[in-house]
């Protein structure tokens, strides 16, 4: 009988879904679970994208063309010229199947077997195993919480930079960390890959969530950039739209985009219905995503002073995203996240979070943090802080370290 | 300015999508285009997929499981016993985004980097470039013309085995060349697999289309082929719905499935919609696949028929699929099929054709076949017909070779 490959061996579970299991037979026990686990908005998706399929009347779903409905990637041009004021043309654009394929593409388009990418740690668990399907290492310099989970110095980001190192990878605003990186920043980084021949990839998923009244500096808005800039975007998070799967590789570097076309090719299409309900979603007027801004700003309030107050929790600031990244006083948060799923509830309820050893390249450095994503709605986000409370007290009690 | 990758330079166009430019351009000047050159049936999509999507009244459009929602799989279970009387559990699918994404899991999943599948020439186009971005080679065995393209014997087939060989790969019945495999060569190719300690992957993508009255025998009816066979399955052909992007992995080896979740981990989540209507469109009647194959075939005796009374084209028999490969009497398939959109219509019309240089892993090969798909109406079929022969006697005598 013959074995399965190493690789697939070798390829880490996803920490924001290995736990699914379960959660479904906590679920099935008649458990109540609160999802603070994935980054899946509670928020109706807008109804124009509901609208747009009816009003489709389509009687054949055929194949787009590879690169995506033209008819899209004209929306997509026109969203950023007049939402974000980033001047781009349809041909910029490649439609993807969601940011995690538009990400697979970049790595198969900018990097070969073996070369590699400079992330930020913790980083995005899925940039480990989209690294692995595609061949290539992932190098990580760690943003420490001491340190606020700030982006490193360029000193110490060149330090880390090897011969195979052929692009760097940014997730801004940071997934998992809610960190926002400074129109300089994101420029510092620039800087490297253009003393370095390196190509940047900004991975800007959550970029219309940004608070404070912060306003977002897109990698594509860095000077004289064309030729190593890459974006991933999708409609996932912007639209609470995840299930759409409709994203986009963005460059103005055509020579990228018609190579990552061939691997758009070999897997033929995105799929049709997202697409053209992604049209609608593209010509949203502002109002939209300030709404939806305002609405997340006051549950990363309500969850960030949640935490500080249950106390013995450490936790950085937040600028974006819809993720915190806290530390906890525990010695294992695979451990835990289970127990709460299989042990624990409040009177019925219990919350499924996404343990941080998944976020680190060596995953040993996440034992005691977990991913929090603030997706619920008020009144449960509350909820969700009373079950963390009322859990750390009894899994301190329970599982006290042998000294 | 850094450059691409190599593997992105090496990886062919689709030899199936790369003369889409022509085709628009053709298209904006007026002409109509008769696509032969892919594989979209005209059929209309189940009334019941449509039904499904009004009746669903989702409020957001969420992700699903990773491996598909748990009602898709079980429609697909249901499906397979109802319909192919193939005892599966849900557990044995692993839903995905087409047929193409299944085939990139298996390869990922069941061989390393470097390591080589064997598959029969001509083959499936896509193998080459979903196997570039998985890394691994492909080895083919040639099945020629002459002999019908039958499938090579087992000891041509064992002969053709390295060291670095993990897999074999069918396409059954054949995509590009419409042949279906008997029992007994099912079965001989399982017992290569067996002896060889080789995984069998099975593209059963087309197999609701098999003529004649003949039976179709799939490679999970092998018997004692449960630790070693995988077949990649979609419902883009049997209901016409490319667009839908649905698919599975299916195997009754659970360590297969289990690991091939972390790949599909990492891209979150197949499209939810249609998902949805995909379990409609397995519970259709048994009625609804044989007014398809009836449909299909006589399609196929017409492209085939008036092929062949054209003169000077060689055509195998074809027992399955929707494709024929024919092998004709010009220089460069490349350049005639560029020739038809670019330079060639009767009356405003031309048929755009996919060169077969594609669907071999040494291009030269193919040079004089081309792919059809007999997914038109029969009166543009007709029509498409009397158009490839006017534009073969004109190329003929514009491009005399040089002797």
């Amino acid at each position: 009988m013959p074995s399965i490959s190493e690789r697939a061996g070798e390829v880490p579970p996803s920490p924001i879904r290995k736990l699914v299991p379960y959660a479904n037979a906590a679920k099935a026990r008649g458990k109540k679970v609160l999802h603070l686990n994935i980054g899946q908005p509670d928020l109706p998706t807008p109804s124009v994208f509901w609208e747009a399929l009816q009003n489709a009347q389509l009687k054949v779903l055929d194949y787009t063309e590879s690169g995506g409905l033209p008819a899209l990637r004209e929306a997509y041009a026109k969203f950023y010229e007049e939402i974000y004021g980033i001047h781009l043309t349809p041909a910029h654009f490649l439609i993807t199947a969601g940011g995690s394929e538009a990400l697979l593409f970049a790595f198969l388009t900018l990097l070969n077997p073996g070369e590699e990418v400079l992330v930020i740690e913790p980083t995005y668990a899925n940039y480990i195993s989209l690294g692995k399907a595609a061949g290539i290492s992932l190098r990580a310099v760690e943003s420490s919480i001491e340190n606020d989970f700030k982006l490193p110095p360029p000193s110490v980001l060149e330090s880390a930079l090897t011969e195979k190192t052929r692009a760097i990878l940014i997730c801004n605003p940071s997934n998992p960390t809610g960190k926002l990186y400074a129109p300089n920043e994101v420029c510092q980084i620039g800087e490297i890959c253009r003393r370095h021949n390196l190509f940047l990839i900004s991975d800007e998923a959550y970029r219309d969530y940004c608070y404070d009244g912060q306003r977002f500096f897109s990698a594509l808005e860095i000077p004289d950039s064309e030729s190593f800039v890459v974006v991933v975007d999708t409609l996932s998070k912007r639209y609470s739209a995840c299930g759409a799967r409709i994203g986009a590789l963005i460059s103005r570097n055509l020579d990228i985009l018609q190579a990552a076309l061939k691997w758009a090719q070999a897997r033929l299409a995105p799929p049709t219905l997202s697409q053209i309900g992604g049209i609608a979603l593209l010509s949203l007027p502002r109002e939209y995503y300030e709404n939806v801004r305002e609405t997340f700003q006051r549950r990363r309030d309500i969850l960030l002073q949640g935490l500080r107050d249950i106390g013995g929790i450490e936790c950085a600031s937040v600028q974006g995203a819809f993720y915190l990244m806290p530390r906890l006083s525990i010695g294992d948060s695979d451990a835990f996240a289970q127990w709460m799923l299989e042990c624990f509830d409040i009177n019925g309820a219990t919350v499924m979070i996404a343990p941080g050893t998944g976020f680190f390249t060596q995953p040993e450095k996440g034992r005691q943090f977990v991913r929090l994503a603030y997706v619920l709605d008020e009144p449960y986000l509350e909820k969700a802080i009373e079950i963390l409370r009322a859990a750390l007290n009894i899994y301190a009690r329970e599982h006290v370290p042998i000294l």
